[in-house]
């Protein structure tokens, strides 16, 4: 072994190239999340340009004692890519889509393509990646496995977990796990791949993976309904799936508290009815037949059993587009003021209202002139609330953030439905986790990567 | 602690009381398995009454340092439950379902509810638990979900994996892992759901479980079709999956050498034409429409592409369940005689005729006068291919495994699609799955089962 003792990054340097070691300047590019709340100051960035580079910078930095933290678009909202002083392997030269194989149904891409590409490689084959959200623009393959992302078409396509067939990963010892399954079904064994998918870089490194497609669906019929309440928006759900025969692509829940602030923020945005206080957003994808009459109907069922108050069925695709945007707006729209206390969690079908009147009941109680933002994968249970709270002192912040993970885990729910862990809900994690879970997770951990080197603090509470 | 030193049973028999400590006579029902292949001689079988008793089966099992074997219907195909000297713990008492949620679409059931009971109860709430397979009338849940069981109708309700929500495991600790979810998104840490999930038992017990319900589609269409080759049928598969909007139910490929081997076995079902080289079974199911005449007109289209040779669509229910017990009886007339090379494996869906192709021209160089039997899931290029060899040669087999195996293996298949690992297939584990792959089990599973007592020497081969 080489003397590096002077500057550890030169064994780096001499693997990679000196142009694929970044620091300073170069590497200040990570050192803010776009939701502003979490820092790297990492050693360097790393850029290897392959596995073998990879395993290569993963063996290195155990013989540095360095801790490493894969990037990849850096759009995650909960700190995942938080550190001080470690070694950032970012995946941005592993952007290749490898194949589309159209009559296999998949992708095989690299862990740094990024989503919006392989959105328009699928589409030349007339296919679909189903998984779409706001930051496809720059989220890479090894971020939305690593986190497990959602996004608004779960309701129809699954989530990401099941829309990946395979992965190669780099472990903690430099190995290579090869699982880079083509298969619909394969029960050689205890299943890794889930394992490494959501796992948030703390097992080690996704390098690539195969990708299930769909056959893109040819006709789309959108529309925004304000409706009578939450149950009923259920059972407008209910009854599209059945009429459309499951191809309802979108289901968001767009209340009064969602549609003013996007009146307020947006105002180019124009909104085809009056303030309501429910309304969803609905995207039907059609294969075969065009779904409008489909749609038409079932809000015409529902408005005569007076769960549907008013309707907009989008005309063109202009239209549709507008009402898409809509939704979209929501990153931008949410992260306006502070303080905020934002969840991402997940109820029930059955228990989303329930949910939802509880904390609005006790937040009234705790601060009775917060503000709620709230818009919904509905169709997902998968509720993003936002509280504006009227101080901003920290116990009052962490008794609001408690007071929603109480009701939400009284319910059944989940206190992270889609964005991860990472640094922001370790508390959380401890706090309401099952403690015997939290056990198996810390024994996996510690046997895939007993020096805890990999994304080291995240996910994991300490014990 | 009591001295039990005399027989260790006596502290069984304490906790669960004498009548559910079986020995002898009322522990040989699980002496042999139903393919003949696989036995088990077991100290007792535990019948504990819910998940506290299953826990202290397990505590009790450590004090004397004794294996433990769960068995549910004991319907598996590859040994997962075959043992000399363990204490098997039946779930059969376990058989409760809790409940059935329509507005969330779960079930709540304990590990040794049966398949079929399932069903039933899912129907009265015009819901469906899609799993379906031969063995439905004794499978119990703790089974199917410990094999990841496969079926006829993955193809659109995904696999066994996708329609279970949340578990409750008992660790070999003892400890009860809590995640029972209903959710349909939870990012909450490590997914343990599907590491227990089709690990056969070697990690704990499963307990109860949440599954996912579908509504059940009120218009089915089937048919029997010949089709002009494997390639023909893949796209057979394409036009129906767009024209029906993904309402194919099963598509089942019946090849020359299975509708022969039903013709000899089973006279009574009558074939609706003459043999051809390639066949398919169609199910589809609509939610809110008829789909005889999509059915019809895609078949119609095929057939003027020259793709279908003749087909039979069901005119009424009868003719629907007469197809259906066409593809049924496979098990029944695939193990009929000896010697016998079976296999399980999974392909690429664009690498299936691939497979079959070279595996028949290497097999006739192997063993000329060997025949086969083939019935595919052919939409998730799942083949259950059985070799039935002229000489009974241990050696002779082996070669025969071995090459079945490699073929698949150098096409990106697996060697164990829906059936498992179990005892059987060891041997080809160590041989053809990925060595690092297997070494992260082997951490996994020394993590979590120290002692080596649950499912000892199942799933994953020595090192």
């Amino acid at each position: 072994m080489k003397d590096h003792s002077a500057d550890p990054l030169d064994a780096f340097r001499d693997l990679l190239g000196a142009a694929h070691v970044q620091t300073g300047e170069a590497a200040a590019r990570f050192a803010t999340d776009w939701t502003g709340k979490w820092h790297a100051a990492p050693l360097a960035v790393l850029r290897p340009a392959n596995t073998g580079e990879v395993a290569a910078c993963v063996r290195l930095a155990a013989e540095h004692a360095l801790a490493i933290v894969p990037v990849g678009g850096n759009t995650g909202l909960v700190g995942g890519t938080a550190n001080r002083g470690a070694l950032m392997i970012s995946l941005e030269r592993m952007a290749a889509i490898r194949a589309i194989r159209p009559e296999a149904g998949i992708a095989v891409v690299e862990a740094g393509a990024i989503l919006s590409d392989i959105h328009a490689a699928a589409s030349e084959h007339d296919l679909i990646f189903p998984l779409t959200f706001g930051a496809r623009g720059s989220a890479r393959v090894g971020g939305f496995l690593s986190t497990n992302a959602g996004g608004s078409n779960v309701v129809r396509y699954g989530s990401t977990r099941g829309l990946c067939l395979g992965l190669e990963v780099v472990l903690a010892d430099g190995c290579v796990l090869d699982l880079m399954s083509e298969l619909r079904k394969d029960n050689s064994g205890y299943d890794l791949r889930d394992l490494f998918i959501g796992a948030e870089g703390t097992l080690g490194i996704i390098t690539a993976a195969v990708l299930r497609l769909s056959p893109r669906p040819r006709h789309h019929a959108a529309a925004l309904a304000a409706v009578e309440s939450l149950p009923a928006a259920l059972r407008l759900l209910r009854r599209l799936q059945a009429a459309s025969e499951g191809a309802v692509e979108a289901f968001e829940y767009m209340p009064r508290s969602y549609m003013a602030a996007l009146a307020r923020h947006r105002p180019d945005l124009r909104q085809p009815f009056a303030l309501h206080d429910h309304a969803v957003m609905i995207d039907l994808g059609g294969l075969s037949r065009p779904l409008d009459d489909v749609l038409e109907a079932a809000l015409a069922e529902a408005a005569e059993a007076g769960e549907v108050l008013d309707a907009m069925v989008a005309q063109n695709e202009a239209q549709r587009a507008h009402i898409w945007e809509m939704r979209e707006a929501a990153a931008e729209i949410t992260f306006t003021r502070l303080p905020i206390v934002d969840s991402d969690v997940a109820l029930p079908l059955d228990g989303v209202a329930g949910f939802i009147a509880e904390m609005e009941t006790r937040l009234a109680d705790l601060d009775p002139g917060a503000e709620t933002l709230i818009v919904a994968h509905l169709g997902d249970g998968n509720i993003h609330l936002t509280v504006y709270p009227t101080r901003d002192a920290a116990d009052h912040l962490d008794a609001i953030r408690e007071m929603v993970e109480a009701v939400c885990v009284a319910r059944g729910g989940s206190i992270s439905a889609e964005h991860g862990i990472g640094l922001s809900k370790l508390a959380t994690m401890s706090r309401r986790k099952d403690p015997v879970a939290l056990d198996v997770m810390r024994a996996i951990k510690a046997a895939l990567d007993p020096e805890n080197r990999m994304n080291p603090g995240k996910v994991i509470p300490e014990g």
